[in-house]
């Protein structure tokens, strides 16, 4: 008997062995979810997973409603000391401060150099709009996604002493697959700037760039020695926090989600929205009870408030995954 | 020997053969473009997948970077006599116009009640905005996709007699799948609502909600009855034609598409920009000069007007599919 041709191993190639992962739902999830210690949090999820994937189950859903979405900032990854996108955005504004003088004394870019970060949250979403804008405009899109992946190549979370693209929270990571593994599409929404994160969130989270839903930026179609190309524009829509997320999140897909995860009481109307699809769904609101391996922090946080979504998601029984309880390990070992 | 374990034949189980298929480029297109006649037209696409395809070739172009966009009326489908959302449009008027009395004399809804096109058009964007709103909104998102869904059900292209989800041009549904094979990802650009094309886009063209792009609109979330639901607002941001069409693209995706199919003078920018973007790349033309079969019209046009763009395209080399020249097939042989 030559092994070579009737093993089936043989067949087993690289893209092959993946298309078998991906199309079998292993629904109980016990080879993906490593990092959650056994107990109801992680049982919500396997069997959740379990349940709309069993097919001629009463809770099934075809692969194409199984959407699933995370928030960023605080859900996939920290948001502490400052969010990300923060980070970039103060550091950016140093850079071009040698440009504009006036910005010394100007706000809010005088407490973007001085790093006053109450100052900055006094100004509100107006002022973040102004310092965006300043960040990330004036350039072609080509130009702003060099500028970001070197800005995220050179600089580390200062607490976490890690990369901004390897801070993903490794038990969310493992979220992620298990999900897209079991036929969901996952979308990462956040309140700033699409283009920030699109770059990166494939490498970081498996996200490609069109399933990023955030805060967008106009452009403007211009021809530069004979090649098209697109140049940002100081002009932004906002994606809106609570109430107007749903409706950004319709805008960009046509899409309800089944799944959702979050973290602050701006997620709570997409929490809501998705809880009331009228299938089989999951809210799952993570916790940060965890100063010592990440950070601690809930009803009086600057960034990621947690207060009126806990008490409703308490009421309302959804699965809230506390860090220190559901979570055994918090990143990647290494760094690469 | 049991040939239950060892015979590798029985690893192709359904799912399995279908990811076998979909991870070879079966470059030739031989299996998949019947639709088209042997000449240059055919071969230059053939070509171009095989460039890009090619692992270790001067021209790969990895998955992740294979974005190819179409248009809809007019290179997915016939525009003619009026575009599909039109049609919805005049009928959705018609039928809340006992509603709205008022509408017999004030324009523009007088104009389409008569279905006076010539009138309609010179209300240019604004006029379609209004009638636009009147028909789309004041409903839930699940509300509208039924409104849609059953006027698709009962309504016929009048002179192609077919449904219009079935009344896709089935050299570019061929193209689409020969695409998608070819590890393309697919998008549909409309410069009407989005929303409009979603609930059957993945029947008629296998292209999933979040992948057709287009005119947005703003949604209010409410709680009714203690459900949490979208209510269709009369407030649309327009998908521009001509140079705001690849601003729209990258807003939506956050990439510059590799591959662009278009039929018109609104196409024109957006296969520019895909022209320019520095990798191998296929810009399309799809001329409509069958009137037997289809419909034959370009420079002087109503809806879908090819002029500029023919001539620009003529004059840079790229591909131009000349329906009569390139296609000896038009539809599906039936119709379900």
């Amino acid at each position: 008997m030559n092994n070579r041709t009737t093993d089936p191993r043989h067949l087993m190639t690289a893209p092959l062995f993946l298309a078998v992962l991906l199309s079998s739902p292993h629904a109980n999830g016990a080879d993906t979810l490593h990092s959650w210690n056994g107990g109801p949090t992680r049982f919500a999820v396997i069997q959740f997973v379990k349940d709309v994937t069993t097919e001629g189950g009463p809770q099934y859903v075809p692969p194409s409603g199984r959407i699933a979405v995370f928030s960023h900032d605080g859900t996939l990854c920290p948001e502490q000391p400052v969010p990300v996108e923060l980070a970039f955005i103060l550091d950016r504004i140093k850079a071009l401060s040698s440009r504009y003088p006036r910005w010394k004394t100007k706000e809010p870019f005088k407490s973007a150099l001085s790093r006053n970060l109450t100052a900055l949250a006094s100004f509100g979403t107006r002022g973040m709009l102004e310092l965006t804008a300043a960040a990330h405009s004036g350039m072609t899109t080509e130009e702003f996604e060099s500028t970001v992946m070197s800005w995220l190549a050179r600089t580390r979370n200062p607490r976490l002493n890690r990369p901004y693209d390897q801070c993903g929270l490794l038990p969310m990571l493992e979220l992620l697959d298990f999900l897209r593994s079991s036929g969901f599409k996952t979308y990462i929404v956040l309140r700033g700037d699409a283009g920030f994160l699109r770059p990166w969130a494939e490498k970081a989270y498996g996200v490609p760039p069109d399933q990023v839903i955030g805060s967008s930026v106009r452009t403007r179609f211009e021809v530069r020695k004979g090649a098209p190309i697109l140049v940002r524009r100081p002009d932004f829509e906002m994606m809106e926090d609570g109430p107007g997320r749903p409706g950004a999140f319709y805008r960009a897909t046509g899409r309800r989600p089944i799944a959702a995860f979050g973290n602050s009481d701006g997620d709570l109307e997409m929490m809501q929205w998705t809880a009331a699809g009228g299938t089989r769904h999951l809210v799952l609101l993570v916790h940060h009870t965890n100063g010592g391996n990440e950070f601690a922090y809930d009803r009086k946080a600057m960034f990621g408030r947690l207060d009126k979504a806990l008490d409703f998601g308490r009421k309302n029984g959804w699965t809230i995954a506390d860090m220190t309880k559901d979570w055994n390990r918090f990143f990647t070992k290494t760094v690469k």
